[in-house]
């Protein structure tokens, strides 16, 4: 099983794109004006017109809120965490929750974009990260 | 740049991983009562209580209203997406837009989980799914 694609609806494609773009993300060539899909070795991540992924599903839009979903990248060290958080902040991120040790034994932290989709930055050294950067889940 | 985890906010993480396990996720012996990591070869897929979710970013709680976020599952037809959306109702989702062909010239609908997060159901030939099950995206 997996996630294929993960769509954040956003107010305005074009200064998203730029945001994550900034962040280091890479956009596909069959991103468009619309649309924007950046490659990634996780499930693809796309932004969409929150009003147009609304109307796509078929339900209701209605005022951003808590959102109720987080995406969190994870990092090797607490130093990388510090090192991206701070980075995403340069790049126009809102910091949220400073990095910090929490309750189950690693350390994180959290920013918002800028329609306010929620990302984790996190160390947790119980689910170390393979060498394709992905978290180690036990049986 | 990858996606490591993606965290779903639930009512209830006891009835909202009984649902994900109806689906055929297959979950992590790191889960406890409180929060539930589920077997990926894309993105991690948690669910974490909504209000400890929020709590943990440090954002108030709103009432669930559009998430402005959506997740796809992609299958290699259309027939495919027909069955799979079939069992995700038959488990309990709530169908939300049956699959159709849509405008971008795919075939695609949605369900909603049973605390409103979005899922599409996609087969998107423009895309096809590597041996993988990736989705190929142009460079």
């Amino acid at each position: 099983m997996r996630v294929n694609l993960i769509t954040l609806g956003v107010a305005d494609v074009a200064a998203a794109t730029a945001f994550y773009e900034r962040l280091g993300w890479r956009k596909s060539s069959a991103s468009n004006a619309d649309v924007t899909f950046f490659h990634s070795s996780g499930s693809v991540l796309g932004l969409y017109g929150r009003a147009a992924l609304a109307e796509d599903a078929h339900v209701p839009d209605s005022e951003p809120g808590f959102s109720g979903v987080a995406l969190a990248r994870n990092f090797p060290s607490e130093a990388e965490v510090d090192a991206a958080f701070a980075h995403a902040v340069q790049c126009g991120a809102t910091p949220v929750k400073s990095p910090q040790k929490v309750f189950w034994g690693g350390y994180s932290g959290y920013i918002a974009d800028p329609d306010g989709h929620l990302w984790e930055y996190a160390h947790n050294p119980l689910m170390p990260l393979d060498d394709q950067g992905r978290m180690t889940l036990p049986e």
